[in-house]
């Protein structure tokens, strides 16, 4: 555990009305009383982890907290995408009321995008909504699913179906527990990173070419730079549109593809943050073929994208099956698939586009 | 089926800034093509029922939404509290995503608390939140349940303990549909009327009691105005307090000790206003004891309780029973049990009471 930098935490806020919050990025963070400071009163408090996480984070939230909570309850879920269902979230459930838990419990989510998505959507339901708490684990949490507010769960026709838009109370990204993510985890977060350059800040995508081994070696300084203008810009986006009514659809850049490969294989074969990597590269693909950015740009990203260690090529799911999977895609509208594309190197936007240019992407981009 | 009465629909607006929405109210509404005017354009629609309420009235919804969707497909629920669950809420998932329904899709409550309570879970959850219209067609649910937003499932451990505050489109109350409501479930809609007086109107509750015959006997005149006038009180406290954080507590006058009536006997022994209109008098029974109002009016109450053919005694479950199943009630507070009391006749409030206390209501109450 490294101790807190001099300068303390670095802070980005989700400027959303009475529904605002800040994200605290930093070494050490969990250990830091005033980490936790201000955040809503209640008697209890219940921490929700997966197996993986909660043997090396568990306690020292619980020792955090507890000055805090006259109860501090815990509830360790199976880890993994394919237990993201009704039935893992229900056990949270049962965990609160078994305990007795009101309506101002706060809920801590401490693992990744799973554990945050469930946690979430857990504090939005449970008695109607209670307050919680994102303690991202993983780079891909922290860069991206913790932040923003969405939650949700799979259903086994399509994933993040069932869900809220559910704000946390404060997302706190202690960078020290990126030393323990598995190196395809520190891979599939980057995927999330570079996602932010094509569709918003081509500086940052030469600042993450320029880094990309320091990331990859997980220099602290370098993750930190990474984490905080990911999220800089994530609030910028989510505070114009906070219920993906437009603008906040370009964050899915790489999902629509990503998601069908997700669910073609079988949710947990590939994590989501390699299946947005490949989703990239088809995404990339697709604006090319439709006129709006050049091959050399395509080209550049792809590389990008292969030097995180994330794939670039999409299994061969029959085109049939990738069209199907993405008719149930969140941002599909009357069966019209909508994919979001770059409309030139930094900005993205979201368009239709005709079966045929998509079979050709897919020919292209799976093997 | 009554003709629409020249006059037309009455309108009470449910005041919530962009949340806003109005409740209809009137004979024949659901055939009347304005009823349907200027909501959310879709291209599918979905009506949620049950087995009892579909064979009845699906065919004359599904008719006059056949003009504006594209398509209207229809899921049929379980009839009954005892089907406020998980497994049967996933039945409209299913039957959501096997048609390709988008995040625009708007889903039609057709039936009484249970259905919109469901219904609105669904709409809530479903790609985080789609569109959705409460047409309620029982008494209770046209006075009380459709209305404000509160949607829920049960758990085995508690009633509505998961769910969200998601306000509908409209709520349509055609008053043709209590013709055929049975007179069990007419008293129990009854109960949540009278409710709406030791809170908040003594002039209702006069009303009420002059008119209790002609609300039993269903005639037109007086169901027309006891709905318009519950809705009327109901967006009141609602619009001042939409989530519950104080005020909007009072709406559930009867429901703490109710709430044990009907999670003691099991969901669906007794009817949901019947559990209210035994609690209301334990409530009543509360605050005499507590010395906020006097033997007189407790009788005056509960006569009129009894006159609409509600229990005014509960079943003996044992006072430790009530008190455990009252301490998991979504108002209590760190284990204190939190009683809506009246503090004179036409408002009420809420409050802490010694066990021993509750004790004594319970003696006296229960048989």
């Amino acid at each position: 555990m490294s101790a807190p930098s001099p300068e303390g935490p670095q802070q980005v806020r989700i400027a959303l009305g009475d529904r605002s919050y800040d994200i605290l990025i930093g070494a050490g963070l969990m250990d830091r009383p005033a980490t936790w400071d201000g955040l809503p009163q209640a008697a209890a408090a219940l921490i929700v982890s997966n197996t993986t996480v909660a043997p090396l984070y568990a306690a020292r939230l619980r020792a955090a907290l507890a000055p805090r909570y006259r109860s501090v309850h815990e509830v360790v879920l199976p880890d993994g995408e394919d237990h993201k269902d009704w039935q893992t979230l229900n056990r949270v459930f049962d965990a609160l009321l078994a305990r007795g838990c009101d309506r101002k419990t706060v809920l801590f989510a401490l693992g990744g995008g799973v554990v945050g998505d469930m946690t979430g959507f857990a504090a939005a339901s449970y008695m109607r909504g209670v307050p919680f708490v994102q303690v991202p684990t993983t780079l891909l949490a922290q860069v991206d699913s913790s932040v923003g507010g969405k939650t949700a769960i799979n259903h086994p026709l399509g994933k993040n179906m069932i869900g809220a838009f559910y704000q946390p109370a404060r997302v706190v990204c202690d960078l020290d527990t990126l030393a323990t993510l598995p190196p395809r985890e520190l891979s599939a977060g980057l995927a999330e990173v570079i996602k932010y350059g094509p569709i918003a800040d081509m500086d940052f995508l030469a600042w993450i070419e320029a880094n990309i081994d320091a990331l990859m070696a997980r220099d602290p300084q370098a993750l930190a730079h990474a984490v905080r203008r990911s999220c800089e810009i994530k609030a910028e986006v989510v505070g114009q549109d906070e219920r993906e009514s437009g603008l906040r659809a370009i964050l899915n850049f790489g999902h629509t593809f990503g998601h069908a490969i997700e669910a073609g294989l079988g949710y947990g074969q590939w994590l989501h943050g390699e299946a947005v990597g490949c989703g990239m590269v088809m995404a990339l693909q697709l604006s090319r073929r439709l006129g709006l950015v050049d091959e050399a740009f395509v080209q550049r990203v792809t590389a990008l994208v292969a030097r995180a260690g994330l794939p670039t090529v999409g299994p061969a799911l029959g085109a049939d099956r990738y069209l199907e999977l993405m008719r149930v895609d969140k941002k599909a509208e009357a069966g019209e698939i909508r994919f979001v594309v770059i409309e030139r190197p930094g900005q993205a936007g979201v368009r239709g586009a005709p079966d045929a240019l998509v079979r050709q992407v897919l020919a292209d981009c799976t093997r």
